[in-house]
């Protein structure tokens, strides 16, 4: 058992009730905070925030600052990866990211995993500061490193950007599995080095967003999500069996228990969707679970906020549990609101 | 039990395991039909298409003409509730529909209940000549009614159109909420009024499509998609007690089980991430399920369209089942690949 810092996240992920139940927020870094926006405004565009460290590291820092969370994560995007694999991204305002389209064995071979220790190091630089600074601040946080799952951001490759369903990447997946097999095999092996990396920076738990895992049907879920989830999970324990994994198959919907029982994570994140009482019958009681306040009852506050807040606390009092949103802050959320969220989280 | 036209449809909703199961597919009447692309093109814009009923009903019948599907579905648009309601709506090229966005009690107040009958009767006429079309043509064919769910409606109506997540209707929803559950009212009292119109019409089975559910925490799912839904199946129960019921919670996940049990319908559609298998553990037995294809799975063809069937019909053999897709069919797809799935499915 760790006895650090960062350690209450860390015994909740590692099994354990902890309680009242360690708090971070998806986004926690981001535009609802001034101190941000002061340093997305010097950043240049967001690719240049991601990748330079010092900006990098202090985004990170910054709610800590305000809020004391349980964790840090690293400040960064799932597009990172393929960008380090020399795909193209550009981030347009109010449009979201802008890929080139991969569609064949043309754009697969086009990918160059030599490319990827160059490119991660200044995300690692960026990890390595953040550790340090979580220890000169004194903060009580563990730090998260995270990549995209192999699907979802297999997903913005094969559409070019984001999509209502991502019909191009489920009809490549049917009509052309070899293709599709080979591009999420690479995409796995990939992120088996990415993680690693951040572990070996210092990175204490790593967690697996698969954002889009819910658009698949369930043979499809199977073979792309919770496989090579499974084997990302296998390979990171084997080298570093004391950073705890989580992995977030969002809108899994009736998935949720097959993923958590077979992906071999530590926790699953659960998203707005998920009812607490459902997840708590579904996910195998050493899994803890981490979750899954809407982003919307956090904006609008007050009543909702307190009802919502104290249905999932209820549910989940008494089993492994980290205490989060089901998705990203909303950006308009006013920074007062997540400070009555830690209160009432901190007095559960 | 009826042993009329339509009946394999009508049985199987009645909670009989008809086998071969009775066959139909969400937008069967569209883009992906030639026959229907010249119609189209004659009709004007979309709503005149929509409300014109001889060509309303000259679409609905094309592809029972193709394919002998085992239902036609009234062709329509969820969104003409609203549009009779007196609320603005437009179908803009390529963006999908454009609305006015009702953000208060001024544009609820707007709302005009007395607009209903007038605005609904070309939509019951349209239901009245697919009748007579489907006797006079000799198709084996019960006809589907059906509106959009007073929460989806309402997404529409909040949003101004589609969204990614329908951030301001669950925002309202949270902090607006006397405005939301009077918006909901309102349109729940609307959409027992027009199926029961369409229902006099000639109807035999009425769908209720809520294409958003799934964006909606737990709480706001019971209030605003399975408390709806079964004051509605109440309400054309009670007056047409032949009338067969679906409701489709689109996303729902783990929450099916829960909207089968308490909306009241006769049967529930899966959509196309909700596995076969699951659905049959937690749909009670004498609840008919229908789906669930991938329609990306029909647009591939092939082997994966062979799979996909086979493993739907294999895990529903033996309960009350409609074979569907588990989302509208893609106008990209090949006529000839609905022929040969309505193969596959009659040699089941």
């Amino acid at each position: 058992m760790d006895s650090g810092a960062g350690s209450n996240l860390l015994r909740a992920l590692g099994g354990e009730a902890v309680w009242p139940p360690p708090l971070w927020l998806m986004r926690q870094a981001g535009r609802y905070l001034p101190e941000y926006r002061a340093v997305r405004a010097k950043a240049g565009d967001f690719i240049s925030l991601c990748t330079t460290p010092g900006l990098a590291a202090e985004v990170t820092l910054q709610p800590l600052r305000r809020f004391g969370f349980d964790a840090a994560i690293l400040f960064s995007d799932i597009l990172i990866l393929p960008w380090a694999l020399g795909h193209g991204l550009a981030f347009k305002e109010g449009e979201g990211p802008v890929l080139p389209k991969l569609r064949d064995m043309t754009g697969l071979g086009a990918l160059d995993p030599g490319r990827l220790p160059g490119a991660i190091a200044p995300v690692l630089d960026t990890v390595r500061r953040v550790r340090a600074g979580l220890a000169a601040e004194g903060h009580d946080a563990a730090l998260i490193g995270f990549a995209g799952a192999p699907f979802t951001v297999a997903c913005y490759m094969v559409e070019g950007g984001g999509s209502k369903d991502f019909a191009a990447t489920r009809r490549m997946a049917y009509a052309q599995p070899e293709l599709f097999d080979s591009l999420v095999g690479l995409l796995t092996d990939a992120t088996i080095i990415y993680l690693s990396a951040q572990a070996e920076a210092g990175a204490q738990a790593l967690m697996l967003f698969d954002s889009w895992a819910g658009v698949l049907a369930p043979s499809l879920f199977c073979r792309h999500v919770t496989g090579p989830a499974a084997r990302i999970a296998a390979a990171l324990r084997a080298r570093f069996p004391d950073v705890r994994l989580i992995g977030f198959p969002r809108l899994a919907g009736a998935m949720l228990g097959e993923y958590a029982a077979a992906a071999g994570m530590d926790a699953v994140g659960l998203d707005t969707a998920t009812s607490p009482a459902h997840a708590r019958r579904v996910v195998p009681e050493q899994i803890a679970v981490q979750g899954n306040l809407d982003p919307m009852a956090l904006l609008a506050g007050g009543e909702a906020l307190r009802a919502e807040t104290g249905g999932i606390l209820s549910a989940m009092r008494g089993r492994p549990f980290v205490f989060n949103l089901g998705h990203g802050i909303d950006p308009a959320t006013p920074p007062e609101h997540v400070g009555a969220l830690v209160e009432m989280v901190r007095a559960a």
